[in-house]
C-alpha cells in the first residue's frame, strides 16, 4: 500500500552491489532521481546487456560477450608461447597494467578447494589439460594468490604441465617494492629470504 | 575493436554511481557478472522503471510514482494541521525514522539561491503559497538545513506564513544529544547558548 515503492524497490535492488548497504542504497536512489536519471537509465541498459549477454572465452575462460575474447583473438599473443594462469578476471586487468605482459592467460575462476567441493574440472582444468596437449604452449606462468588453496592450485597445474613436457614457473612472492621491511608479515619475509637471488 | 566493450560500459555506467571509482565499479561489475547475475538484472529492472515513471508529488513535491504520495493521501496525516518543511526527500526518511511526527510534508528539492538563480518558484514556494491559501494548515515546521542558504530559506518561508496567518516554528538547534560539549563547534555552542530554555 505504500505510494513509495518504486523507490524502495531500487534502494532493495542497489544492496546487491558489494559494499552498498542501506545508507548508501538512499543515497544512490536519491542522487540519480534528482541529478542524473539518464545515467541511470544508461546503468540499467549497460546492467541488462552485460548480465545476458556476456560469458566466458572458449579459450581461457575470462569474461566477454564474444565466443573468444580479444587476448586470444591477438595473433601477436598467441605468438608468443607463454599461458599466465590467473584466479579471476580481475587479476588479468592487474597483470595488463603493468605492460609487462605479452603473452595469454587462462582464468581458473576460482581455485581448487576440495573442501568446498571444487575440484579440478570446476576450475576449467580440463580445458587447460586439451590446450597444453596442442603443443603452442612453451611456458605456464602460475599467477594463482599466494594463500593456501592458491598455492595447491599452482602445483597442482605445475604436475598437469610436467605431464605435457610444458615449463611451469611461479611468479615471485617477497617484500613489495617500496614497502619497508619492518611492516612486512613474518610469513612473507621468511618466502622473501628463502627465495633470496644472487647478485 | 576490444572484445570486452560490453565489461567496460558497465564499470564506465557504474561510475554515474555517487562515490563509486574505477575500483570499486570493476569490483561492482566483477561481483555480480560472477556471483549475481540475477541481481544486476533486477537493479537494471528498478533503476529503468524508477528513472522513467518516479516524479514528484502534487502536494508535497517528494518522489512518488502516483500523482499524490502515501503521506498526503493518508487521512490521520491529513486532519493532523502541521506541514513539515525540508530540502529532501532523504530529510524526511530521517524524521519518518525518528517516529515522532505525524504531520505532512512539504519538499523544497533544495533551497533558495540567488547567486545560482535559484528563486522561489524553482523550490516549489508558489505550490506552498497556494496549499497555505486553502486554510487546513495549522503550523509550518521549518526543517531546512542550519546552513546560510536553509537559514535563509526557512526566513523566507516564515513570511509567506505570516502573510497567510499561519503559525511558523524552527526546529531547534544545538548541542547534540550525546555529543560531548567540548567536541562541538563554537557556532552550534553559541546558538545553543541562545537558544537556551528556562528550567
Ligand atoms: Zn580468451
Ligand atoms: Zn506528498
Amino acid at each position: 500500500m505504500r505510494t513509495s515503492s518504486m523507490l524502495e524497490q531500487l534502494m532493495e535492488a542497489l544492496r546487491c552491489l558489494p559494499g552498498v548497504g542501506p545508507k548508501s542504497a538512499q543515497r544512490m536512489a536519491f542522487h540519480l532521481l534528482q541529478r542524473n536519471r539518464k545515467g541511470g537509465l544508461q546503468l540499467a541498459e549497460a546492467l541488462s546487456q552485460a548480465m545476458t549477454e556476456i560469458g566466458h572465452c572458449d579459450q581461457c575462460r575470462t569474461f566477454t560477450e564474444q565466443d573468444t575474447c580479444h587476448v586470444c583473438t591477438n595473433p601477436k599473443r598467441q605468438a608468443n608461447g607463454q599461458i599466465c594462469v590467473v584466479e579471476t578476471p580481475a587479476d588479468i586487468a592487474a597483470i595488463e597494467a603493468t605492460g609487462q605482459y605479452s603473452g595469454r592467460y587462462f582464468v581458473l575462476m576460482g581455485h581448487l578447494s576440495p573442501l568446498d567441493g571444487i575440484g579440478p574440472s570446476d576450475i576449467g582444468l580440463d580445458l587447460l589439460d586439451y590446450r597444453l596437449s596442442i603443443g603452442d604452449v612453451e611456458e605456464v606462468i602460475l599467477a594463482t594468490n599466494p594463500t593456501v588453496e592458491g598455492e595447491a592450485t599452482a602445483h597442482y597445474i605445475a604436475q598437469l604441465c610436467k605431464a605435457h613436457g610444458v615449463n611451469a614457473s611461479r611468479i615471485a612472492h617477497g617484500v613489495p617494492m617500496g614497502g619497508e621491511l619492518e611492516l612486512v608479515d613474518g610469513t612473507t619475509l621468511s618466502h622473501s629470504l628463502l627465495g633470496r637471488q644472487k647478485l
